[in-house]
């Protein structure tokens, strides 16, 4: 059973929605009403030592900043602003307690970069490791938040930036090769940076249907829409963006680029979807924020294809980046 | 360093209010503006094993249950009634997953009882025990909260139902003697219940000036009040009210009775203050919800007295129930 299948079962009649309770489980945020006719978007994320961080690879600060980056994406993921957030912060039995002030300094860099303030915490001692929760509350306007649920059949898919980059940076960690064109993807994975201009331009065009960031990897989250808009969808891999050097970096980490590309989790870029007849419109917003059409969600469930350069169909599994351990994880 | 004293720190320099933010940290939870003129309360917990709890003292369901109730009493500490909440669960290696539904089952049985609505959650594998961080979002009307802060010289200070009956139950399950005059205290410890329609009242009353529940101790929790209000204390041990069993209890455990009754923690009632000038106002909500008055706030800061039948001083420190792992915890 994958994290996503036990949440389902878990979460088993609790309401999706309510009065004041616009959106409930099941998307990158809740969604509650806000004053003004705004909505406030809540959203928690765990990041625990040894699943979805390692000590070795990256100190206190850059432990936390990430941490809150990853919490802010979901806020971006529904074109949402994020405002404030509580951390609870449990520090290993070995730990002095100047690692939470280090955790909460790197917390402090993501937060200002991003316009967000702390409003509440919790700080325990851990019998093992590490193990942080991050809560960030967001806000959108009324109606404005993007679902996964609103894709429709026909419509294109979008990405932000470059994708597989976090994968290699991980690879990169793994196999202890951090210089050359390796070193910027560790970073890419050590300190992502959340979509949030992004996702705001996305969200005021009001033409997006459907949003995800991509944490998972591309063709899960991906994935996610589809199940969530009961939909399936068709990518060309050849036109995924990605960095210039990350051919040259897989090479020499001996991993496989398609993977990294399309499978490779922890980019935090956003994955979206736009209405065929609203296409034109939204070239403008789609130069401004340098996102890229690589495909089109069509009307079969069952669909989920990714086609190669001769358009021959790409063996990639559904599987992505998940976070119960199965895959590992960074 | 205390766990309050890590977080004032650390929290150093965070805004404590603005527009739509009427509380930031230092309170049960933080206020943020809300729809129709009303205020969300949102509040951050960690419930960790080794810290919080002990597996081999109580059921995965029964974790569930108290980690729930424990941060619901946040929200019912400031007067607010909760609503919605979000969960990360981090399973042990080696739990099955079928721990993780029977801790969503105790959080459903209280989220039940009080009101709330699952909105959200994460899942993952945690290296060592379980370790779960729940956000309660509730709501209260706008300016309705009542914060630790308002006191004044002068307050009476009043205190919900009865006192050491979670410590009692913590040194029954430690010592293995579970039966008899004990048996009511472990389901104390084990299964609190948050004193929501009793802090409801309390804030339609209009009549508190400060609030806070008994998490850490009486003492120590007062203490939070006094702090934040700038002012001292004296209350009298003889008029705080405890179970009419816990003396029998104690004995047989041999546990110190005032231990127990005013440093005691995770109680979950509720201390708070109201003005001198309204008591005969508040004597009907009092008796409605079994508050009983122990107490005065006072100018000098200085002055955190607890007096004995004689009226001598009694030493009890402000120290109580540090979840920082200092003084252990349950």
């Amino acid at each position: 059973m994958t994290e996503f299948e036990l949440i389902a079962r878990l979460t088993e009649g609790a309401p999706r929605e309510a009065a004041d309770l616009p959106c409930g489980v099941g998307d990158d945020c809740a969604v509650v009403a806000g004053p003004h006719g705004r909505d406030w978007l809540v959203t928690v994320d765990a990041f625990a030592e040894g699943i979805h961080f390692m000590r070795e690879w990256a100190n206190f600060r850059s432990i936390g900043r990430k941490a809150l980056a990853a919490a802010a994406s979901d806020v971006a993921a529904m074109g949402g602003l994020p405002r404030f957030y509580l951390a609870t912060i449990g520090l290993g039995p070995g730990d002095e307690e100047g690692a939470a002030g280090e955790i909460y300094s790197g917390m402090r860099e993501a937060a200002h970069e991003n316009g967000l303030v702390l409003v509440g915490g919790d700080t325990f001692r851990s019998p093992s490791g590490i193990t942080m929760s991050l809560t960030v509350v967001g806000e959108a306007g009324h109606g404005e938040a993007i679902l996964r649920s609103g894709a429709k059949a026909g419509d294109g898919v979008f990405v932000t930036g470059s994708l597989g980059g976090a994968a290699v940076g991980l690879a990169s960690l793994r196999s202890g090769k951090r210089g050359g064109a390796c070193g910027k993807f560790v970073e890419r994975h050590l300190e992502p940076r959340p979509r949030v201009a992004e996702g705001r331009a996305i969200a005021r065009s009001r033409l997006a249907t459907a949003m995800i960031d991509s944490s998972d990897g591309l063709v899960a989250d991906l994935c996610h829409i589809a199940e969530a808009s009961s939909l399936g969808f068709e990518i060309e891999a050849g036109l995924v963006p990605f960095d210039p050097d990350l051919s040259a970096a897989a090479v020499e980490l001996g991993i496989d680029f398609n993977d990294a590309v399309l499978a490779g989790g922890e980019d935090y870029e956003l994955i979206f979807t736009v209405a065929g007849k609203s296409l034109p419109a939204f070239e403008r917003t789609a130069k401004e924020i340098g996102a890229v059409r690589i495909g089109t969600m069509v009307g079969e469930r069952e669909r989920r294809e990714v086609r190669g350069a001769g358009g021959e169909p790409l063996a990639v599994g559904p599987g992505g980046f998940d976070h119960f351990g199965r895959k590992g994880g960074s």
